[in-house]
């Protein structure tokens, strides 16, 4: 499954899962161009945290866009509203969340198909999965193939070569202790990602709250796979 | 064909395609959210002449987002490539444009659908249309279709509630002539509306170059319309 000289643009987050799609992409042999967003939310720490991690698993290059989605609110991610607390599992992942924002992967997928367009790229990385899966309408996979079909006649690559663009989600299917277990072997540091929504920082040092619904998932990932937990709470 | 307490998403652009979708938006009956894009375009004029339009229209609210588009490249209207001039206008329409921005379509109907999602709103407006359509892949029917379809399985509106999106296009079939003179129908003032790729500005003062493409279309539209061309050439 070696793609000798062939590109992807991969979304990178600075959460766990896009760094394991980043190393799946980078372990298939693809050039890769990290894309990050701005968007608004209110843990940019991220954004540190997709830098660090494109750079340590040899991304070529990465941009940041600027997507001001907290213009159009609707999420606790970009709005005021507070972020659930101490939720008990069982609840995570029924309905739509309050972290949803609206339509974001549309809006991700579709700078990450212009990009990969004017990069001649055909092929796009995503970290989506089964767990997201559950409370997100846009990382399911027929939201990933209706993208395609979309990508196929929105693009002058698309309609003039006949190109089709793949969407690749190798975590689709996986449970967060899944996605863990195979990150450590793709090699994967996981100590320097980042998945809290609502961390505590004091100048360099970030601390996970350990109570939102991003880091109650990530702690079950590692306890589930037997792998210790690199994360720094609060 | 008037929906009394429907509301509507338009993207206006502060050109006239845009002016005149709007218009048939207000025409319909729908409460028009008008959402206008700060995506590194050369020519900001356009966002003066949006809120010009916006409010010319009486939109309900006006929203501008920002998308950085000029960081993943690609085309005249965000590069520091020039913007084609003076080319013979059966050269204008043949082939994918110097001025097409990659994906840039799908990037605000994705955020015009997240907006929507945010608002309960079903319908969006763009003014694509037929001089479009023959060099810009994502203003064909057949991409509105592809995106009506993304949008029903993207958003929790969708999945959750069965809601289908509208993306109404009404201008999809009529020529620049044709444009203007159902713009005079409904009450656009053009001179307000704003189309040159590379117009000079000095202070308040805003002179369109007559050269580009959009310039040429435009002077066109109003010259096989019959009506009098209220544009400012520099």
């Amino acid at each position: 499954m070696v793609h000798p000289e062939k590109h992807a643009v991969c979304l990178v987050s600075g959460g766990m899962d896009s760094a394991v799609a980043l190393a799946e992409a980078r372990a298939q042999g693809f050039v890769c161009h990290a894309l990050s967003f701005d968007y608004g939310q209110r843990h940019k720490v991220e954004l540190d945290a997709a830098e660090r991690v494109a750079q340590a698993l040899g991304a070529a290059e990465r941009r940041v866009v600027r997507v001001d989605l907290s213009e159009i609110g609707g999420s606790a991610l970009t709005d005021v509203l507070l972020v659930p607390k101490d939720r008990c599992e069982a609840d995570i992942g029924k309905g739509v969340p309050a972290t949803y924002v609206p339509a974001r992967n549309t809006v991700f997928l579709a700078v990450a198909l212009g990009w990969a367009e004017v990069l001649g790229a055909r092929d796009l990385f995503v970290g989506v999965n089964a767990l997201d899966y559950s409370g997100y309408p846009d990382c399911r996979a027929e939201f990933l193939r209706a993208f395609e079909e979309l990508a196929r006649v929105a693009t002058a690559a698309g309609t003039e070569q006949g190109a089709r663009f793949h969407v690749h989600a190798p975590l689709l299917e996986l449970s967060k202790a899944s996605i863990v277990k195979r990150g450590i072997v793709l090699g994967v540091d996981f100590s320097i990602t980042h998945s809290c929504y609502d961390p505590l920082v004091h100048g360099d040092q970030i601390g996970a709250c350990g109570r939102c619904d991003a880091c109650l998932l990530r702690k079950k990932g590692f306890l589930e796979a037997g792998v210790p937990d690199p994360t720094r709470y609060a």
